[in-house]
């Protein structure tokens, strides 16, 4: 490795072993500490650039490159606040579980806390949020300090992708010049000759990561309780980003199927949507109406659970209130487990437990266990339950009664049947993803559904979809709500700057419609001013600022609308309007239906059982 | 106090202490976790409410209005990343000084790293950038829980204004119901009868800040070489929130005027501007056009400086170069001394100081310095250059001078010249503030002039900018570029919905003109993808959104619109294009047309001496 000066050759072997260690994705903030990061980059062939003005949209961007993906992505910017715009995302990395490699440009360490300008402590920036965090040495051509920046390196990309993956950050002190000047004798050409100078023709260090298993042993408790279950049940919740590309839904359809349990698919668990599903979905065994009726239904006695807290709140309430045995199965061995209702924690990677799982179960004797009557009573009342669920929902969300009574709801179910197979779907936090949940019906397409919920923020939405969507070439469906979409306006940006094409689903209620399902609700003054807080803003002007095409259309005429974007090239915004109260109140009512026709389905399969 | 619950409990005595202890400001983003704050806030007489959306946005808001009054402002998010939010803004409150006061709600301790759904790790969130950080106590009617509540509120806001100032940092956790519900028994009824329910007619406890002083033994040395001086210099850096409000600029000129001493005065300083400054601005002591000449002058031999380190980097080097004793003065007793070259710090209150120097100097045979003849060459130096030079600005500035040669420092010339009396004026940083530091003339106006100096980012710019135009009824300008005005974008949603008129005045080089005077602008690419990194967006749209009234004009139009946005209601963008790079070249020609007549006029009154 030559260089013209020390700064150059830092920035250089950095690349080099990022790229070496697989690094394909970095996005870049302007500044002029972070030069020889930004020139290096720039000039790699096996590093793609994206460049963005606004850090917290950069820091969501890559975040969404790197959940869609499950592969590392890197963050780069000029020392000072800019970094600490990077915050939100690497939070939502780290609940997430998303590799992310941030590397923040630095001023001289001589400088910190001497009053210099655009000099912050950016060492530890992000507290424990980050699973490694260390600051590289200063730039020298010196063989231990090469090697050491080869070993970070490496060492900084293969954290990302630990157990469990997260985001690392490497503080990166610099000093001038930092452009490629020459610098006579500042680095001898002779040191690329050196083992440090010249690197290893692959990655410095090759890191070979073990895979937590379970032995036989360790299986046994597992197998014995699901053989022995009257009434077990799967629930897969969101997906972490690595687990989603490694977890095969046939696995625990195997699983499920040899012992009887329904599997209650969060929309983020990778399972809801699929070439795995049949063609009549409510035929199990993934299920997808569970918040509208779970409560109805008799408790579990063993669950197995994997993912993080599933998304449905009476889901969750109803496994804290089960009396069952609860396996928690979690790759890094964290305690997942908000209701402290677990009773069993095993600490392995769910693909690998659900592949072994399945192999012990087929070659158990007697683990067959569907054939009992309880267990069939117990997964006909989930086919009941979600079938009465869809052809209530179905008559709601007919275009005719979506005239009269316009609802959120229907925009989401029409979202998930109309979407293009394959396609990542992005879903807001707020209510959008409430509604993925209840109305994103289970079907056979390749649907990858994400969204932010390892810390739930509305704050960069629009750059973690739009990342999210630069990763493949499969078509972006984007659902946000007016608050996110404001909140991430500066994201629109990458529409333009980074190729990204998108169908933006705009769920325009003026604010927060969520509040209206809180007591606050009661109290106004300060419910309307403080909570809701409509704005009133027309967001046309965003579409036309960031060039995107944006369309009104309403409730009745959005699946067409939809279906038209999804044909067409280029970014669409298409804006729904709703009163949120008046939705709010549908949802209500809506969902009351359901749990009410459950409660009389069971009834009379109670009333046969007992003849 | 009573309250319907606990946590409604907590709200009510947190804010009662707050409104007691001086806090008459909060900026808050909704959320439900925060609801016990917010209810409260929104509620209480005393404290005004600024409702924000995007939290970055709202915590530069706080701090612009911290910032111009040296007094501290609270802000409110809910849990999660909302609060990480809030980092960028806090970090330039650490670094300039400004009382802040960040109360994030949170969940319930328990469900910390338990997988709960929105819920991070904020304790410590913010590392060393805060003064003091603490978690309150869980809500409960408890006489202990509630003294202690009570002693933190006042503590933290104490802190906010302690020495130096800066922000701090309260955790709050509330768990559920957190709206104003009735909750029989929760909160007994005699429990406002105690003294930790009912608290005292003020603050809990009132406290006395003492200031550190000099005694008459530690003033001696500065006394003592201010009058040996031959060619003292008095160099006022951009000034703390607090020094802002305290400063007596009669008593720094005072004591220049005493002994001979130029006032080389930061635009953020406070004294480049106000009554002190005489008809002629050339006639001294304070001079503005330094950053042009200071290279071609003699060095000082006793240099006297405060506030931070200057704007002007030509200054900073001639200070670094000078082989001068130089006295720093911080009132925090920092080292804020990027080029150590400080050769004895001073602890202790400019204010105080100087108010201290100009007694001991009056009252010291001798100490009357302007009477040698090196002196009086001394000061007749800065009088000639400082005339040179804005008789060679002038000529560049004219209407008709810019018709053929655009320039952005002609913009900041006429934004200072023409501002009202008194005015807000807020810089961005990047070009605007070096431009305002060249091109803002000395003037007999009260011209509060700010920026974000602390950290120096563009990413809360317009914020800022509001934030402190809300806390007067002078008139406020704001001098943005580009970049900053797309970073801080959704600020703009505070014109309306916090009121504030504004003058906005944007100067548009469509990227980073910045970039153009270092080295990186020989290396392209990368030089204009990844650093000057046009974007071509038509901030008209923006106006619309946000419904501003936006006006594109022309350099030679300028000074004709500004006058008339300053005499109209409502907000006005002034928009004025330029090419960055032109820009740059003919900022680069003016300087040195500058220099040189400045060098030439030393040359000839070195020539007068020596006949």
């Amino acid at each position: 490795m030559t260089a013209p000066n020390r700064a150059t050759l830092w920035g250089r072997v950095l690349a080099d072993e990022l790229a070496k260690g697989g690094l394909e994705a970095v996005c870049i903030a302007p500044g002029s500490r972070s030069t020889p990061l930004t020139v290096t980059f720039a000039a790699h062939d096996d590093i793609d650039v994206y460049s963005h003005l606004d850090e917290r949209s950069a820091a969501y961007f890559a975040l969404g490159r790197a959940r869609r993906t499950g592969e590392p992505t890197a963050l780069v910017c000029t020392s000072g606040t800019a970094a600490a715009n990077f915050h939100p995302a690497v939070i939502e990395a780290d609940q997430a579980r998303v590799p992310l490699l941030v590397l923040t440009a630095d001023r001289p360490p001589e400088l910190r806390d001497s009053g210099a300008n655009q000099t912050v402590d950016q060492v530890k920036l992000y507290g424990d949020a980050v699973r490694w965090d260390a600051e590289l040495p200063e730039p020298e051509p010196d063989e231990r300090k090469v090697r050491s920046l080869r070993t970070t390196a490496v060492r900084a990309l293969t954290e990302t992708t630990g157990v469990p993956p997260g985001p690392v950050h490497l503080n990166c002190p610099f000093r001038k010049p930092l452009e490629p000047i020459d610098v006579p004798g500042d680095v001898p050409e002779s040191f690329a000759e050196t083992l440090a100078g010249g690197g290893r023709d692959g990655a410095f260090v090759e890191t070979t990561a073990g895979e937590r298993t379970l032995s036989d042993d360790q299986y046994r408790p597992l197998v014995r309780a699901l053989a022995d279950a009257d009434r077990p049940l799967i629930v897969a919740g969101p997906a972490d980003p690595v687990d989603l590309t490694r977890l095969e839904p046939a696995d625990v359809v195997a699983v499920a199927e040899r012992v009887g349990a329904p599997i209650l698919a969060d929309p983020l668990s990778g399972l809801r949507f699929g070439p795995h599903i049949g063609d009549d979905s409510a035929d199990g065994p993934v299920y997808g109406g569970y918040d509208a009726y779970v409560d109805e239904l008799p408790d579990p006695d063993v669950v197995v659970r994997f993912g993080a807290s599933p998304t449905s709140k009476p889901l969750r309430h109803a496994l804290r209130d089960a009396n069952a045995r609860q396996f928690l199965i979690d790759p890094a061995g964290d305690w997942r487990e908000a209701t402290f209702t677990a009773t069993d924690l095993l600490a392995a990677a769910p693909g690998t437990v659900f592949d072994g799982l399945r192999e012990r179960l087929e070659a158990e004797a007697g683990a067959d266990a569907t054939d009992s009557e309880i267990e069939a009573e117990w997964l006909a009342a989930f086919d009941d339950a979600e079938r009465r669920h869809w052809e209530i929902r179905n008559e709601a969300l007919t275009a005719s009664a979506l005239e009269s009574e316009p609802f959120e709801g229907a925009i989401l179910a029409s979202v998930f049947s109309n979407a293009p197979n394959p396609a990542t779907v992005f879903v807001s936090n707020s209510m959008p993803i409430r509604d993925a949940d209840r109305f994103g019906r289970p079907r056979d397409a390749e649907l990858t559904v994400l969204a932010n919920r390892g810390a739930s923020g509305i704050d960069g939405i629009t750059s973690t979809a739009l990342g999210a969507g630069s990763a493949t070439d499969d078509p972006l469906v984007l659902v946000t709500g007016d608050l996110a979409f404001y909140h991430d306006s500066n994201g629109l940006l990458a529409v333009d700057r980074c190729d990204v094409d998108a169908t933006i689903v705009l769920l325009d209620n003026d604010g927060g419609g969520i509040f209206h399902k809180l007591p606050i609700e009661e109290f106004d003054p300060p419910f309307t001013q403080q909570f809701k807080t409509p704005h009133s803003l027309e967001f046309d002007a965003l579409g036309e600022l960031y060039g995107l095409e944006f369309e009104r259309v309403t409730p009745a005429d959005f699946t067409a609308a939809y279906r038209r974007s999804l044909e067409t090239a280029g970014t669409q915004v298409l804006a729904v309007e709703f009163d949120s109260e008046a939705n709010h109140r549908r949802r209500d009512a809506l969902a009351g239906r359901v749990t009410d026709a459950v409660a009389s389905v069971l009834e009379d399969d109670a009333v046969d059982s007992s003849d």
